[in-house]
C-alpha cells in the first residue's frame, strides 16, 4: 500500500514514534464515533485537517510523543479507503521512501508475489505514488532478484519513470498535480520529509481491521 | 483511443488503405452472426486471428484493396471492449504512432478536454500504449499548446516515459509483457509498422456504432 503524500509516510511516522496501533476508517462519521468514545482521531480531507478532529495526516503531528502506547483512529482522502479494498490480502504492507529499505527486505523475507498498490488521489493517477512503486521496483530488482510479472506493465513504466527522474524529484514533483491541489496549504515541509529514505525502520502491516508493527519474518535458508 | 499493438493501429491502416467502415463487436459470436449474414469479419484473440475468422488485427491484413469500400466487423481482445465502453463521449477517435500528426492535429481542432484511453491488455497496463500516450501529449503540449489537467499526472507520467526512452523504443519494448505475451507469434513485422509515424493521414471516429474517417473540422481563427 503507497500514499506518499502523506498517508503512509504519516502511518510508518507514527509506528515508528511509539504509537501502538491504527485504526483506518472510511468515512468522517465513523471516525467522529471513535473520537465520541475517547480515541484520538486524525482525519484529513483535501490536503486539510478535517474540523473537530486532532490531526490530519502530516507525519509531523504523529511524532508527538504523548502518542507514544495509543490507539489512533484515522481517516485519509485515499489511502485507508484503498486500504480497505485490499484487506482480503494474503498481507499488507504500507510503504514510502521513509521505510524503503524495510519494506523492500520485509517483501524479500515474505518470499511471495508483490502487488504496489497505489493509493492515488480520488481513483486518479499520482505521480509521487508511482515514483515510489518504481525505487521499490528498484531495489526489489537489483537488490532481491525479484522479476516483472509477465502480464502488466506497470512497475516497468514506473521504474523507468523513477530512473528518469530520481536526481531531482523535488523539482519533477512541481509539475505534477499534487503541487496544484495542495501547493496554496504550504506542505513544503511535509513533502520534504515524505521524500526522505530511510527516516524509519519499521513495516506497518494492516491486518483488515488493525495498522500494527509488522513482525519481521525468520528468513530461510537459500 | 489508443490500442498500439495492433488494434488502433489496424483500424487506421484499413480506413487509409479504403475500408468504408468497421463495427466493433465485443464477442467473438456477435461477430460469427455478421459473418453468417454475409459480412468481411476480423476477430483476434491472444494476438492470433480466430478460427473460423477472414483474419484478425494485423495491420497488414487491411492493406488488402479488395476491401476497399467495403464493411468489417471487427473484435479483438483488448480495443473494441474498451471502444463500447467510452461511446458515450462527445467525440471518439482512434490514435497510434501511424496517424499521430493526423489524430494531434484533429484534436487542436475539437478545441475541447482530451482524455487519452489505453486499450491496455485484459484491464491492465500495456507500456506501448502509455509511450504513445505520451507522444500524443508531447505533440498537445508542444505544438499546439495544450496543459495537463489539474487533477491527474497519468499524462505527465506518460510523457517524462515517452521523453526517457523515445531514441530507442524497441529496444525498451523487448522488456515489456507484450513481448513475452506475444513474442512466440513472430509479429515482429507488425511491430515494427504499428512504430513508424505517420503512414496515414485518416483518423478513424467511432459513433457509438461505426468507425468512419473522421472530417476535419473547419478551425476557429483566433
Amino acid at each position: 500500500m503507497i500514499d506518499v503524500f502523506r498517508a503512509t509516510s504519516a502511518i510508518i511516522t507514527a509506528l515508528q514514534s511509539g504509537v501502538k496501533e491504527i485504526i483506518p476508517v472510511k468515512d468522517i462519521e465513523d471516525a467522529l464515533e471513535y473520537k465520541a468514545r475517547g480515541y484520538i482521531t486524525a482525519a484529513e480531507r483535501k490536503g486539510e485537517v478535517v474540523d473537530g478532529f486532532d490531526f490530519g495526516n502530516s507525519p509531523f503531528a504523529f511524532m508527538n510523543p504523548s502518542l507514544a502506547g495509543k490507539t489512533v483512529v484515522l481517516t485519509t482522502s485515499n489511502c485507508t479507503m484503498a486500504m480497505l479494498q485490499v484487506k482480503h490480502a494474503r498481507k499488507v504492507f504500507a510503504g514510502a521512501f521513509t521505510n524503503i529499505s524495510a519494506i523492500a527486505e520485509m517483501l524479500y523475507r515474505e518470499n511471495e508475489h508483490v502487488l504496489l498498490l497505489c493509493a492515488g488521489w480520488k481513483n486518479k493517477f499520482s505521480i509521487e505514488d508511482a515514483l515510489f512503486a518504481g525505487a521499490l521496483t528498484d531495489r526489489l530488482l537489483n537488490d532481491y532478484d525479484f522479476d516483472f510479472d509477465s502480464d502488466c506493465d506497470s512497475a516497468l513504466s514506473s521504474l523507468t519513470l523513477y530512473h528518469s527522474v530520481k536526481d531531482n524529484i523535488p523539482e519533477f514533483l512541481k509539475k505534477s498535480s499534487h503541487r496544484r491541489r495542495l501547493g496554496h496549504l504550504n506542505l513544503d515541509k511535509d513533502i520534504e520529509y515524505c521524500l526522505k529514505h530511510d527516516q524509519a525502520s519499521v513495516v506497518p502491516q494492516f491486518d483488515g481491521h488493525v495498522i500494527r508493527v509488522a513482525e519481521v519474518a525468520v528468513l530461510n535458508q537459500h
